[in-house]
This record gives C-alpha cells, sequence and structure tokens, in this order.
C-alpha cells in the first residue's frame, strides 16, 4: 500500500490537507502548523502482538510512521527504559513514580526519535542538506543522523548553548554557524536561508519529528496500565503535543483503555506556555527574553503552543511552573536517591511533580511518569552540584585520608 | 538452588576454592586472581528461549550470574545495539563491521554491566560501603549504582581524570578523594583504607565486576553468527577477559558453535600488554609512566593481564597496538561516517581493525565486532575535533550567510 493512501498532512486550523510529499513546514493558506494524520482504519494493527515480536525502538511501531522503514536512518533509538523510582516517590510525595530515562538514546536524549524518521524523510524528499537552529540537543541528533545519512548539514547556535551538546555537532561534522543572538534569531536565519540552499529545516516545526517522538507515547503506553499522569517539560511544545499525539492513536486503534492526563513543567523564567493554560488565555503572549538554568527548554516563543494546548485540554491535563532553584534540587534528587543522572530540562518534570503534590493538582495514589529528556552529560554545568565532600591529597598523604573520610560520612 | 550450590571462586593459578561469600579479592593462598566457576551441568539453561522471554539486559542472563536477581541494583544496564557500519567498513578496509555500542548505557560506559552485580553482592555481602580508584567511567558507575542502593560511595580519582566523568561521581553524590598522583597511587591508597573502613573495593580485580560484564559476550553471540573476530579496547585487561568468559559459558552450554577471535587493542603509549603478546613473553612488564589521549586504558600495570592472555590464547587472538593519532583519526570516522559517538578509548578498537586490516592479522570478509565502550559526551576534550566549518556572526549579519555557506560546503 502506497503511505500516502493511509496519510497525509493536515493544518490543524483551516484542515486543508497537502500529499505526504509536501516540502512546506506550515499551510500555505493560513499559515498554521500541520499535523500528519493516519487513517487509522487502514492501518492494519489490531493488537499489540505484531510490535512485541520487534526489537523495542521506534522503528518496532512502523506501521504507524508513514515513512519507507526499509530506507531507515538508524542509530537504534527508543526502547528506553522506564524504572520505576522508590526514593524519588517518596521524596516528590507520591505512591509510584517511573522515570523514562530518554538520556540513553544515542545522542543522550530524546531528540533521536524525532531525526531518526524526520531524516528519512529528507532522503526521501531528496534534499540537498538538513538545517536547524537549536540550543544545543537538536543540533546534536541532527548531527549525528546526517552523517549516518551521508546528508550536509548546517547548525546554527544562539549564545549559551551547553557545551556537551555543541561538542557533538562538531564531533559529527555539521557546519557550525554561532548567532551571537537568542535562538529566536538563530531559528530566523535558518528559515531566511533553507530554501535558497535547497536544505529541508529540522527544527520541531517538522511535523516528521513529532511523528518520531510520538513514540515515547507508545512505549509508555506498552508498560503502564490503569490510571496515571505523565509530568513533561515544555520548552518549544513539541514533545507534549507528540507524546499526546502517540497516545491518541493507540486509544483510537483500541490498544489503550485510559490514556493519561499530561501535566507540562515549565522553568519560572520561560513560562509562557503555563502562564496561558493557567489564565486560561486563547493564545500564548512571547517571553522575550527567557530566563533559566535550564538550557533545553529556554524559550520565549514555543512554536507548537497551539497542538501543546490541544494536549492539555483533550487530556484533562495541566501545566505547572517550577524556579531553578526547585529544578537543581530534584536534579539532585534523582542523581543521588536513584542514581540516574539527567540534564536539569528533564529533573524540571521531577520538580513539577513534587509542586503538583503540593498544590493538590494530582492524586498522590495515581501512577506517574516522569519523561527525563536528556542525559547528565549533555550540561556539564560544573556550578550545578556541590561535591558530598572532595579531598585533594599528595599521593604520600595517604595517612591523613583515614581521619578526613570519618569527618565526612 | 542456593547459589553456593552452582557457582565458587576459584584461584586461577593454585585453583584453590572459596565459597561466594568470600569477601576477599584474591587467593589467601598466593595472592592471584580469582575466577568466579559456573557448574554448568547445573545451570538449568540449555537453550537461549529462556533468555529471549525477556527484556533484553545484563538480568536477561540470571541464570547464569550467581547473585539472588531479586534483590538486583539496576537501571537498565546492556541490552545495547550492535549497529552494522557500511562506510565505517569500507574505511576500515573489511566487508563487514558491527559496533556494539556501550555507550547508551545508564552512565555512558560498559561499566555499568558489571556494577549492576557487584554492587548487589556488595548489598549481600552486607558491606558499610563501597570503594574504587578510577580515571573516571568506573567512579561514574559506581557512584550511580551506590546512590541506587543507598550505599555511601568513596572515589578516589588520580590527577588527568576526563571531565564528565568526575562530574558524575560528584552529581551521584560521591565522596570524591582527588590524589595529585597516577592512577597506581590511587589504587594503593584504596587498597590501604578499605579494609579499616569496612568498605568493599570494586575495581576490576574484584571478580564480581567481571562477571557482569561478560553479559557483553553473551549478547554479541546472540546477534553474531558464523566466524567473526571481536575487537576490544585494552586498559586494566578487565572486559577482554569478561567478554571471553561470557563466550567460554556459551560454548560450554552449548549454545553457540564457534567462539570468536578476541583482539586486543592498545594505545602505543600505554600497550604493556600487547607488548607481551607481540614478544611472547609469559610476565607482564609494566609501563611506569603511561601515555595516551585515550584516559579509559591510561593504564600501566593492569590487574587482570592474566586472565586476558587466556582469553587471547585460547580464542587463538592477538594484540594490536595503534598510535593516538590513529585513535583520533577512527574517532572522526565513527562520528562522521555513521553517527555514533564515542570517546577515544572505544575508538581504539576501530582503528585496531584497520591496522589488522593491512597487516593481514584479519581476514576482510570476516565480520568483525568492534566493542565502543563509552560515550563520546564521557570525553569532552575540545582539542579532539577542528570543526568541519566554524561561521561566527552577528544577527545582522545574516547576509553573509548564504556567500560563507557556499564557500564550505
Amino acid at each position: 500500500m502506497k503511505q500516502d493512501d493511509i496519510a497525509w498532512l493536515q493544518c490543524i486550523s483551516c484542515h486543508t490537507t497537502y500529499s505526504l510529499n509536501y516540502k512546506g513546514y506550515v499551510c500555505e493558506k493560513c499559515g498554521d502548523l500541520l499535523d500528519i494524520v493516519l487513517d487509522l482504519e487502514r492501518v492494519k494493527v489490531r493488537d499489540w502482538q505484531v510490535f512485541r515480536e520487534r526489537p523495542r525502538g521506534v522503528w518496532r511501531y512502523h506501521e504507524l510512521i508513514p515513512v519507507d522503514p526499509s530506507r531507515r536512518v538508524t542509530l537504534n533509538e527508543g526502547g528506553t527504559p522506564l524504572i520505576e523510582c522508590k526514593k524519588l516517590s517518596r521524596w516528590a510525595g507520591l505512591k509510584k513514580l517511573y522515570i523514562k530515562f530518554e538520556g540513553v538514546n544515542p545522542t543522550g536524549s530524546f531528540k533521536d526519535r524525532g531525526m531518526t524518521v524526520a531524516v528519512t524523510k529528507a532522503l526521501e524528499l531528496g534534499v540537498k542538506g538538513v538545517i536547524c537552529a537549536s540550543t544545543g540537543n537538536t543540533a546534536a541528533s541532527l548531527a549525528a543522523y546526517a552523517a549516518r545519512a551521508s546528508l550536509p548539514c548546517i547548525t546554527v547556535i544562539p549564545e549559551g548553548a551547553a557545551l556537551g551538546k555543541v561538542f557533538q555537532a562538531i564531533a559529527h561534522g555539521a557546519v557550525l554557524i554561532k548567532v551571537k543572538g537568542s535562538f529566536d534569531q538563530a531559528l530566523r536565519i535558518v528559515f531566511s536561508k533553507a530554501e535558497e540552499l535547497g536544505y529541508y529545516i529540522l527544527n520541531s516545526v517538522n511535523a516528521w519529528r513529532i511523528e518520531g517522538q510520538k513514540t515515547l507515547g507508545y512505549e509508555v503506553a506498552e508498560e503502564v496500565s490503569g490510571e496515571y499522569n505523565i509530568f513533561i517539560p515544555v520548552g518549544n511544545c513539541g514533545n507534549i503535543a507528540a507524546v499526546w499525539k502517540g497516545l491518541t492513536e493507540l486509544k483510537n486503534l483500541g490498544l489503550v483503555e485510559h490514556t493519561p492526563r499530561m501535566i507540562g513543567v515549565q522553568a519560572e523564567g520561560a513560562s509562557p506556555f503555563a502562564k496561558m493554560v493557567e489564565e486560561g488565555w486563547e493564545t500564548l503572549r512571547p517571553v522575550d527574553n527567557p530566563q533559566t538554568i535550564a538550557s533545553a527548554i529556554r524559550i520565549g516563543r514555543p512554536v507548537n503552543w497551539k497542538k501543546a494546548l490541544r494536549a492539555v485540554k483533550e487530556s484533562r491535563g495541566d501545566a505547572i511552573v517550577v524556579s531553578d532553584k526547585e529544578i537543581l534540587e530534584a536534579q539532585t534528587a534523582i542523581a543521588r536517591l536513584e542514581g540516574l543522572g539527567v540534564e536539569p530540562a528533564s529533573a524540571a518534570s521531577v520538580a513539577g511533580v513534587r509542586k503538583a503534590v503540593e498544590k493538590g493538582v494530582v492524586d498522590p495514589d495515581e501512577a506517574t511518569v516522569c519523561i527525563c529528556t536528556g542525559h547528565l552529560l549533555k550540561d556539564l554545568n560544573s556550578e550545578l552540584f556541590k561535591p558530598k565532600a572532595l579531598i585533594e591529597i599528595e599521593p604520600n598523604e595517604e595517612e591523613l585520608v583515614r581521619g578526613i573520610i570519618s569527618m565526612v560520612l
């Protein structure tokens, strides 16, 4: 069956449809975002069995991803663990807390789920190269998948991107354009130059990214049953929309009975989406100079806010704001209570749970899944952690060790 | 069945046996290393089916790991992907090359396989805390698993350890002792203080580490068939011994027909093991001041050299020396041809393959598996990579971009 028979692109506002080979990013008529819509009646999946016979990961679900799986550009992304965290759940005041640990993806973040699909699509479309603006994780992931696909890659990086992520983009051979300005300015450069270059834009405005990231929702649903909540960091608003898209598809296919509440978590200094939800506004009011230690969600004009708002509304979800201090406390708790190393943006989800329990937003008896989006090693900001104890000695001072250790333990 | 009925500790030289609850690290009689020996007749595994019904990872094989799996301390380690690398195989002059990508373990290196088992054992033994000397990866992994197990942890770090790894140990709450000296001096401090403190030493002299790492061999054997070779970086000599132990057990159980040749790769400035193999010496001559950019294998007195020598001999394997320049070329090739980010020590395996093909040490028609032990993000040495192209601009200089890009692409 041709992919176009089972899926198409569709404007989220005026519902104009486009074939899967449409190279644009937004609706030609009204300029709004596009969804990829699957004709679930024609998708030949009626139970979990077909998936379970395959290895875990994004491509386990290929019937629900309308690109040609035989040409996939993959580094074995997805299939990340769902880890029960008993000590952390007590810390947050909950009965049962799981971390979905996306840091073990190939480049260390959930972005790989979107890139495996979107770069596969880029090859199908026959583009000359790929380009993105990025605070880091997107650039690292795109550079890796472009390398695997032998596609030229340009990454446009604003000020303040995390060290490890820029290092990855360089290592994987991307051309690096550093802009002495914000993410929004970097994105403007991308949009002004991509067409002229014949390069395909792989920011999260690209619906194929969302199409890969939705598998995060599939995986959670495969592993958790009954009533539960999902807490997820929100920056550009793409991932919360993607996870909800995945869950909705499963519900419509009859593969799950319950869908969870989607609760988005933003950092205080970069929280236009949470503000909108809280105030009941119907339109996002951008934040001009977003500030937070969690660089991966330091975004003031989230592109996908409409899709994210739909996710929160349809799931009877919510949005929570946490301070940088609360994020760092959560990051330390995750690392020291459970042995999981996550970057600050990831820890926002756990900080959000604790706050939501305090505020009575969620029932502490319901299971909660926190999406932790990227690895600790992504953001080596040495000011983040105080060592529990640090002792510096000369090799011949070993006799001191016993005494010092007994003081600090 | 009690674990002691199916397994015991045994000296590799004088064959004295000890119960599984022996707390020492070496033989009391002759001081040599200990193996964990399984009575394979009594292990109730006759085919792969029992494993394949379980999720991938270290604990999939729990019948072959003589600790109580119900008390396991796990972060979902192992089950890493085996990735076919077509472009890289051409680069190395081979027909078929796979990378076993250990960088996607929870703390970003293969050490997690050993720690999940050894920290589980530490709990069984009822120790007060855990301690290790480490150039970085071991410390990062131990700190994470100790945190998960709620065990106090001390890491003793020599000069020159990689940034990311030390950051991890701090994040996971280990007490950090920085020694202004070498790894060997750090290890001496560990041995001089551990007993007095009641702390359990988790360096690779500890046979339980090897017992977890052997699952790397199980996984490769589950996925590759026919004749093949394994190339593996060699520092302290533990991992090559562990992988071979796993493969030998499978052979003795009748679960595999072929075992591969084990080819250890060392860096020029830290190659006592390769030198010994090359010269046919029966004893290792330590290197006093080991030097290589690949910090994870910068070790002059490898503890497990006897076990490693056994692996090379029994498998009709070999050892190869590569220069730092060759390591960096391989690291770049892996990152830019295949999109896989590995640390320098990991790239030694791929550099070794290329050299072995040149020297006629391996048949280029045979499949080759390269063990890539740790993630790129572990060792952010910005001198490692030159950017393919780096352009710095002010936001209002976007008009320049087109011209510059056309020059560099």
